[in-house]
């Protein structure tokens, strides 16, 4: 009889998140009451456990457990501080309020299940559905991003302006996108599929990677580019839809965008060039 | 004029190595050093210098600035204890010891010098050419998975057995194997491209992805693998060659293979299959 990793708990913790001092206290608290929240649930459950869905989201993938609890945790931060809440598995919570988090509670969430140290929390304080600032969080490490809106980052992107030897992070090839894929891969001198598109994102905004892509697939919500949204065009970067679509907060959550974070426009657009061939 | 990540250093700390009490001094001591000069080199050099192409390899791969002076660093470690060592960049280093030690000094060189926190220390052990246990440190994060040969670890795999529906990490799609990559990507449930073998093994060994591979590419050196022979067969898994030929401890590195390191010997196997098709 094989006991394998199934029967046991992921071992390593989950640190407290780092945060930057200027961080508002409704993005803060929503940080720490997800970084509990998954650290509670690694404790309590196995991969398995982890990774079973337990309803379909308001953006029509299915709800994993680990999702489920962090988001949890999320909404009652969200409740206490009386804000409104637009998220991947409950949608748009309305409190009458004109502050609205807008929340990917655990990207990465596959990673977060098996034991793949990559995933994040990544949210957007938004005032009248306006963003002014966005946090991302790697929860394996505690390492936080902070970007208000429309202000210089002390991070900076690498400032690449041509694809031909760049370093991207892709989604995995699709099959109904894979000569997109391809196309995208073939120029990149470097290539990760991460797996967790919000700390890919912060990764191009603190110029470790050039550029990170849904190559054509259509795969990504506004919950995981919203952060990038923010904190990329902060540090240098931009962040566009390949098929030239334009990026915006929209309580229905089934709406998809093959989101492109990248260096500079320029190489934004070459790369929205080259998946649309 | 655009000052972008070129000009800054890579911010985030490399914390002490933790590694288990039972660890070879040789072997710890060198895991140790690695992480020294790895965070010497990040307070010292911005990214371009840290990539900076120095020398040609033993390998046959170019010697970038981190990857030498992490590689000095264990050399000094190991000339310190009068052992030998088999390395990446050096070569074979014979000191006439019965023992020596088989290093990758910085796995993921091109994510530890970008700033992509996915880099790690590996080393065997050999005692008359015979492993004897294995280390490997997460550079990033200071995690440490360790191995005696033949003994049982305390974390295991998955498992699992097939291919369909697996997760698994892979090498980037090379142009003289891409039918191969595809194959196998286009079987796997979740896949993942992290650019660090290392870690990818020791992740299929603590059952957090199924499987890694490079499809045939014939990219990997013994190096490379030498660690992961030792700890994920010890895990309950299996290290073979796509193309079925011996992994084995040779001083000559430009040997090439196509590595396999799976939850199980049947999953390595279904692997191989599906590389050749």
């Amino acid at each position: 009889m094989f006991y394998g990793a199934g029967v046991t708990l992921i071992p390593w913790p989950v640190p407290e998140p780092q945060l930057a001092q200027a961080t508002h206290p409704v993005l803060a608290d929503a940080a720490r009451a997800a970084a509990a929240a998954y650290r509670e649930a690694r404790r309590l459950h196995t991969r398995p456990q982890l990774a079973e869905e337990l309803a379909m989201g308001a953006d029509g993938t299915p709800t994993m457990r680990v999702d489920s609890i962090v988001e949890d945790a999320i909404a009652e931060s969200a409740q206490r501080h009386g804000v409104n809440l637009l998220s991947e598995e409950a949608g748009f919570v309305d409190c009458g309020s004109a502050t609205t988090l807008v929340i990917d509670p655990l990207d990465g969430s596959s990673n977060a299940a098996s034991g793949v140290p990559l995933s994040c929390f990544a949210g957007v304080l938004a005032r009248d559905s306006i963003a002014t600032e966005a946090l991302t969080v790697w929860l394996d490490t505690g390492r936080s991003w902070w970007a208000r809106a429309g202000q210089s980052t002390p991070y900076r992107t690498s400032g690449r302006t041509t694809l031909d030897g760049a370093a991207v992070c892709l989604l995995r090839p699709k099959p109904h996108a894979r000569d997109e894929w391809l196309r995208v891969a073939d120029r990149a001198g470097r290539l990760r599929i991460l797996g967790t598109t919000c700390l890919e994102s912060v990764l191009v905004a603190e110029g470790s990677v050039d550029a990170f892509a849904d190559p054509g697939s259509d795969t990504l919500r506004i919950v995981d580019l919203a952060a990038a949204m923010v904190t990329v065009p902060a540090a240098g970067g931009a962040v566009v839809d390949a098929r030239g679509r334009t990026l915006e907060f929209d309580p229905d959550l089934t709406r998809r965008w093959s989101g492109i974070a990248a260096a500079t426009p320029r190489l934004a657009d070459e790369v929205a060039e080259t998946v649309l061939g």
